[in-house]
């Protein structure tokens, strides 16, 4: 069984981490898997959502979209049809969701970070790029924060990062591209911290069920993907 | 560990499947999980998507709503926002994807079935409970058309069916209801097929991520309850 | 002239009215007008709507919705078009005014009762059951706001309840379902309270205008109707 | 009981309908009862509503709106909020279902008239002027559709005009401006025919329920009103 | 090359400003250019936007519709799509700015003035003639704020007014009506002020571009026009 | 008078065009004005919009969008509200109409070119640079087409580019960034031909009228600057 990349089945696309993207953002980054190019950035506002007024705590919340031309055809852009699709607003929950799974949000005090990840060319896997590019911003943000004392301690608990992983013609393999994704049998998205625990898993049969023992095939992989991701995103920051 | 409900950790709340309960719909099931209560129908139309015409598939599709007061505090009518909200769209999105895991769509030519899911009253898992009821209403459906000849195979593959599993106080239980689903510290929802398949897992970290070992405890009670789910729609339609 | 039903003109259809459906409500009823059946729920809020910001005075408001398979084909959901239909707003006026005419709304203070009408099963007549059934969730709601002590009186000063009637091959019949109603000469809905003061009268010509006589045929039935209607309410309540 | 106007409790405003006011439309008026005016345009689309399409049957619709300044206190514009309110909503239905009453749908063959009520100023009964005018806008549209042998035969079956009445001060009034519509008891609007027949009667008590002798009080007084409207009409025709 | 409306290249149409025309409004006048009929008012509103509060200063601001029926075809309402077109935005969005330059912000303290523009009857050149009509309306406003008090200096510092010109059959004219401007090489709008000054530019090449002497030969145009749309304003408020 | 840039009054800020820049477009261009950056792509649709059928004739269109912190603030995403914003729509009228300008609609048969123009920064002069960009991005999409002969002829007649100026402290300079853009007392955009022909003037006043002078003075330092854009399309598309 040969992918169509000719990857080994564990093996990732060249990722890249490129900080410092956007001039006026507080953090940014441009991740690349292959090619899969999302720009992700970091934006801190003085004012928490609505809901927390009062708590003393903060809220990382993100929005996500891509280029109409990102894809092989035209997309149509959403403010067009008024509303963000289901797809978007899937993606835009679980990029927040994972991470605010490593932040303390009380460290925020009111404040609101953004992450806006745009998807400037999409070939498999934007949101599993989103969030591994999106630790990247949302570090440099809290670092910019610490550097004007508007925070004392560093709300970033761990690293946390996300690869896609499916059945393709029976076998399982890491990091789909679109290529892949179209015609997997089953399909994944696993997101992990630093150290190793789950955050998310959502693994969905696109054509058949799927078995135990292939959910923990596609888990091990990830496992092993994502070891890689939090390790270059350590290199990206140092 | 105690749970609220004084329930053990791998019992299920009282389930019923009543059938029948829409007088003018093809395929109707009330079906409630102890206090969560959903109407679900299923309604033929002889007309498929655009996206499928002259391609002799059908679709099966599924809607979702919950009646304001079906919460402890009313919630305001999406009608009233414009648009159904990222949650709405992910619930009717996982219904839709689970049903059609189980229909041989071919068999239903270029015709749709939509999946209208309900909600009357809230106590949490009103998207576990849609799914196994929306399975009871779709087979009505189906030996409907069958009855009048529009269809002539059963396109119906297998049963489905779906539970929420969590860990709460650090142990795994089966079934949430209101009160543990907002003390979980992971939540996850499984959609099984009757013969064992999995067709989707979703696991998520609410407040600290989780391991493997979890992870499948919880697929093991999943496992569990919804073969005595799909058990329970054998008898209701037998 | 046989009416579809085989009532006679003067007749209702089989009326009830079941008390504490939703398990979350501070008020709630059931009503059943024949094969027309809705729930309807009462919802306290401690929060009048601004315009009444320091007057001291309340609101009672309704909002109305139908299941997308009460009818007998499929109807599409309004928050699919964004907006509630021209039907839908009429509706949701109608039985707000109706109820508000007999509550004295001083005796809430600044807070907001609202009416939801959520209609299971259509067959003609699903806004005056709704009026009818709110009397009863709405009395309910009132009951629990006495028990209390959120409020020193009781602000229901009446009943108030709903028939429709109709000019129906030439003869003039009382609450039509939906076979009458789509066959209708004329069609008229009327609001009366529990003392058979007219609260509101809503005759439309469908295919002919109609008469003062036939006006005065169509009042007398509903007067006839409503009472029987108040008396239900009264032995629901008791 | 002297009214704000000091005009006899069956005295209309000052009428006026000036035909041709709009230089592009096949037929126009512009109606003024007292300081309420609306210009009424009627148009001719060659297209009927889809769910006409090879009925062979036309349709007349009603739009209705109101300048922001028609009135005292400045109105935002509905499309500041993307859909029409509930009240416009109900008088373009009221209008459109008005005039099909006096329409043979058949003689338009598959043809819609479009009548659009753009209040200029408003100063009570906006709704009833706009009726009233509108019979006339639509009478000269059809006069241009039968000189030009689009229609064989004139498809305005009668005269058609609208009148408000209320119980102001316990005494029931006709043809109520502003001052006297804020203060009603009771309000109620009254569509007649030439001949006399009722197409639309709607009471409703604003403060306190009104009884049969009120509302039949009323109706003679849109009797004695809509003859001399329907006069009038005849007279701006001629 | 002679014009179709048989004027000279710099020959305006008749133009007149009538005052008062709107009973409740602060300011109102009806402008005609031609064919071209609007009715403008301005309404004074106690509160300045959002974001000039705390700064002292006011807001003149703008709203431009068109009756469906003001031209040839009739026009759907905008509020059917839910929002305003680019055309419409555009053209409030010229007239708010065209007004300001004329306007001492400060000297209106913390409120708002809204200048509405509706078109009864288009035929070209819009957009100039509410500009025109405005500043009538605006004057109006002020004097009455004057009059009261409200303020204590006029804010009024000069004029402004607006006509469009072109390049039609490869001449220079003035003031386009609508047969001149669908067949116009090039269309140019002008704002200017009462002593000259340019307020607004906007030449837009329909077919062919144009040169720098045919921008300068519509811009003469342009001023003679307006300085006598500028005498008209001073005899319409003397 | 120094600008804050320290450029010369004529002096345009480095430009860069940047082909092919989005893997799956049929042209593609990153224009860069500075540190205002715009990723512009061409996408071809065998569909021209409905008003087109029939008329053998193709057309051009655009669309415009910010990424939120393209700005020194972030700007909220349109789709959040719905629709684009005035001023979005404004933009892409203008570039969709500057490049139809220079395209013989007739040579494109009935298919539709869609130009999307991305800022990824923004430091003034968005629809200039994008305008700008958008040439070469629709030249390499004319190429691709007649490459593959799906056009005999290529219909793009003339260059076109665009450049802001503006009067600042008095002094009339080019192509103005962020900075200036803020405190200029005129501003406007030009965009012209290669052979030099005007396609649009845009000249707004925004403290204080301008002279014709002054309107003469920016387009001859938009006529220079564009020359040198032309040039670097011309070196660019080499």
């Amino acid at each position: 069984m040969t992918r169509p990349s000719n990857r080994a089945p564990n093996e990732m696309r060249r990722v890249s981490l490129e900080r410092g993207v956007a001039r006026y953002a507080e953090g940014s980054c441009l991740v690349k898997f292959g090619e899969t190019h999302v720009i992700v950035t970091a934006s801190v506002e003085e004012r928490a959502p609505a809901w927390l007024r009062g708590s003393g705590k903060g809220w990382v919340t993100a929005e996500y979209s891509m280029l109409p031309r990102a894809t092989h055809e035209r997309t149509r852009r959403e403010v067009t049809s008024g509303k963000p699709s289901g797809r978007t607003q899937e993606i835009q929950r679980l990029v927040g969701r994972s991470l605010r799974s490593v932040v303390d949000l009380k460290l925020l005090n009111e404040r609101q970070i953004t992450i806006d990840c745009d998807v400037i060319q999409a070939d498999g896997g934007t949101r599993t790029a989103s969030i591994t590019g999106a630790w990247v911003a949302l570090n440099d943000c809290v670092q910019w924060m610490l550097a004007r004392q508007m925070i004392q301690s560093n709300p970033l608990k761990d690293h946390v990062a996300a690869v896609s992983c499916g059945i393709v013609g029976g076998a399982p393999v890491l990091d789909l591209d679109y290529a892949e994704d179209s015609s997997a049998e089953t399909d994944a998205n696993f997101v992990l911290t630093g150290s190793g625990g789950i955050v998310e898993v959502q693994g969905t049969a696109e054509n058949a069920p799927f078995s135990e023992e292939e959910l923990l095939s596609m888990l091990n992989l990830a496992k092993h993907g994502i070891a890689k991701l939090v390790d270059l995103q350590r290199m990206a920051v140092a």
